[in-house]
């Protein structure tokens, strides 16, 4: 066969042809390491696992018991939407947290993930206007940037979203520009920055995206794993317009893969068109799990054991910093969630400290992964507490303010001989 | 609060705020169309679906089982590319059909509806080119057009795509046409054709890949299921630079949503790429229990049951349409898969037809939804034989012999008065 040939040719030739997307889309510097970092001496704060050795053992078996039972549904298509009977325990799962919304609104997604996914594949053409957290989670700045929106961030501080920062940028897009289309925001210990968004922010915000016309996009993964201080309300409790997003995968099992879109209808419905295309629905199987586990078993008192465990680790992680980093270090303050936000003085680059770590035994998730632009967030690292025991925890901060100690004196060095400005 | 009055105007606003891609969207009519057909005595042929119930609770139970007992990794966040074992088997099982394939090569997606969206997401920036047959696969049709790709079709005979007309759209294409990106063909009784390609029309194929330089996506979810007739060699087997998509959902189970892209390594990077963003990983625990199927259970035997279940409604379907059709309905014949495709004579619309079958008690795919313009195929329909039973078909093809034949006598009698071409 004459084409035989040619084949080694082609095989080289194909990744030429990839999107101007893709050809933008950096391969996570984090990702690359940890594939590496696989001595079992390390000790990773890079991650944002759950731990779900934590999930008892009879509890995962039954919502299995519950899918398998239902085999005529759970291993047969879904409808887009996903289950109505998983839709309805999610309803009521938010009940709680002052969200009434209706289950034949609620659209199951294959984790948050692909809800971030499905919202910038529904609302954004190249050249639109989102705003976001800077810095912000990584993988809805993956999401957003293959629909080529311009992400704008704005700045936090210990009381979340800058709503002044906001205000300013705001003005600067002007009202009903219509590239403007939604502001993504974590308002609960963000990640990666772990503070939380204020109530009379978040009023304000709900204010701004009516006069600015713009939707907010809630992303609340970690919710309910508050350590201290008292529950904040989402801003879709007090606004329908607000679309919210919610996952299983903090308060369950991230391997199931089942997140959900609470949304307006008319949204709704655009999105079930987006998600026909991209998966026709997620897992049956995974959603039956969910509703069971949710509906059948004692999961309250499991999110109490995660919220106990996280708490003791976030405080080894608090100890930990306030004992060994030095005082040039800053960090923030969460009051729950798995993530602390590190920043170090602006001579500092995290990024090619992180070979350093790696060589004295730790590593961390450095801080320009979270901004769009990839250039801001360089003397900064976020730290991850929810995975590892208080004891490695401990371990850990210590051989990283070793290597932090270790940057900084020569610095001063160079700083005492006016080489360089502090 | 001040912005509460307003949340009544945003709700209804933001649906105008949708992209593009999506304004472009049509809801699919069939799906409309089943949702509304819930009378209990209305037999569809219009799905997809497979017969799940023929699946042995034995072997659900243990893959579901394997899953339950490696929670440490099913329930955490997995890697994009899917699970190591599980891409091991799956090379294992396309090793009889000839294809040789590196498991780390391999990524496993939500479905093979996943695999679609992500390849036209690696590859397609707006107004590129791709080839596909028409018909073709309506959810391919939906995943590629998100990217906003020219889709121009190639109509396929009793041995698949036609290769005369193929070359004849690449030679207005151009060799070295950078906007070329790939053809996409189901090459085994195609979806909806229910038509095969022959063994040197996948060997033209290939070499007209690498003459005008385009990557072919070959998408072989039915190959497994042939009632008649031998074996094809799929193309990848003879050609390294082909991508394959293959899922579990007609082996063993849609709900599980477990799909899979083989490529060449250049290729798997950069969807990879792609993937981070739309859903970081799919389910774990789906992986794991496809694994567990393909490895520990009598698999095989339970395919034979698809297949002997399968045929015997397919020869229903077929001797039925002999039977019954009037003479002027033309249908394929298919060798294996799920499908018949049936052509009307061009005056009848079988859109519009569909609402007359609905109350004679039967539904069928419409064609025209398997054509990117929505216009062609308005005389043809798409008739499922894998999910009712043989009695139930018949039963069927009846019904809509007598929807049809009343068209059939009216323009007959417009035809003979010379009201209308024939």
């Amino acid at each position: 066969m004459s084409g035989m040939k040619s084949a080694h040719i082609k095989f080289e030739t194909a990744p030429d042809k990839v999107a101007k997307r893709i050809t933008k889309m950096r391969p996570s510097a984090v990702r690359l390491l940890f594939a590496a970092a696989t001595r079992p001496d390390i000790i990773s704060l890079a991650g944002g696992m759950p731990d779900v050795s934590l999930l008892p053992k009879s509890a995962v078996r039954k919502a299995a018991r519950a899918a398998v039972d239902d085999q005529a549904v759970t291993l047969q298509y879904g409808g887009t939407n996903g289950l109505f009977e998983t839709a309805q325990v999610f309803c009521d799962i938010v009940r709680d947290i002052g969200i009434r919304h209706k289950p034949e609104n609620v659209i199951i997604t294959t984790g948050a993930q692909e809800a971030l996914d499905l919202i910038a594949k529904t609302f954004c053409d190249p050249g639109d206007i989102v705003l976001t957290e800077g810095p912000t989670y990584l993988g809805a700045l993956q999401a957003f940037s293959a629909y080529e929106p311009e992400i704008r961030t704005i700045e936090f501080d210990d009381e979340g979203m800058r709503m002044d920062l906001l205000e300013e940028e705001l003005q600067r897009i002007g009202k009903g520009n219509p590239r403007l289309k939604f502001l993504y925001t974590i308002p609960n210990f963000q990640n990666p920055g772990g503070v939380t968004m204020s109530p009379e922010r978040r009023k304000r915000l709900v204010e701004l995206s009516h006069e600015y016309d713009f939707i907010i996009v809630e992303d609340d993964p970690y919710g309910r794993l508050r350590y201290e201080g008292g529950h904040c309300l989402p801003m879709r409790a007090f606004d329908d317009s607000v679309i919210y997003l919610g996952t299983i995968s903090k308060m369950f099992a991230a391997g199931l893969r089942v997140g959900w879109i609470m949304a307006p209808p008319g949204v709704t419905a655009k999105i079930n068109l987006a998600k026909q295309g991209t998966d026709l629905s997620g897992s049956v199987f995974d959603q039956k799990m969910a509703a069971a586990y949710f509906r059948d078993t004692p999961w309250q008192n499991t999110l109490q054991k995660f919220v106990k465990t996280y708490d003791k680790r976030r405080r080894a992680m608090l100890a930990a910093m306030e004992e060994f980093f030095p005082p040039e270090v800053k960090w923030t303050h969460p009051e729950g969630g798995f993530f602390v936000w590190v920043t170090l003085p602006s001579y500092v680059d995290a990024k090619s400290m992180l070979a350093e770590a790696l060589d004295n035994g730790v590593i961390y998730a450095p801080g320009d992964s979270f901004y769009p632009d990839g250039k801001r967030g360089r003397n900064s690292m976020r730290l991850n507490f929810s995975y590892e025991s208080p004891e490695n925890i401990r371990e850990a901060i210590r051989r990283l303010a070793e290597v932090i100690e270790g940057r900084l004196e020569l610095y001063r060095a160079f700083i005492n001989a006016g080489a360089i400005k502090e």
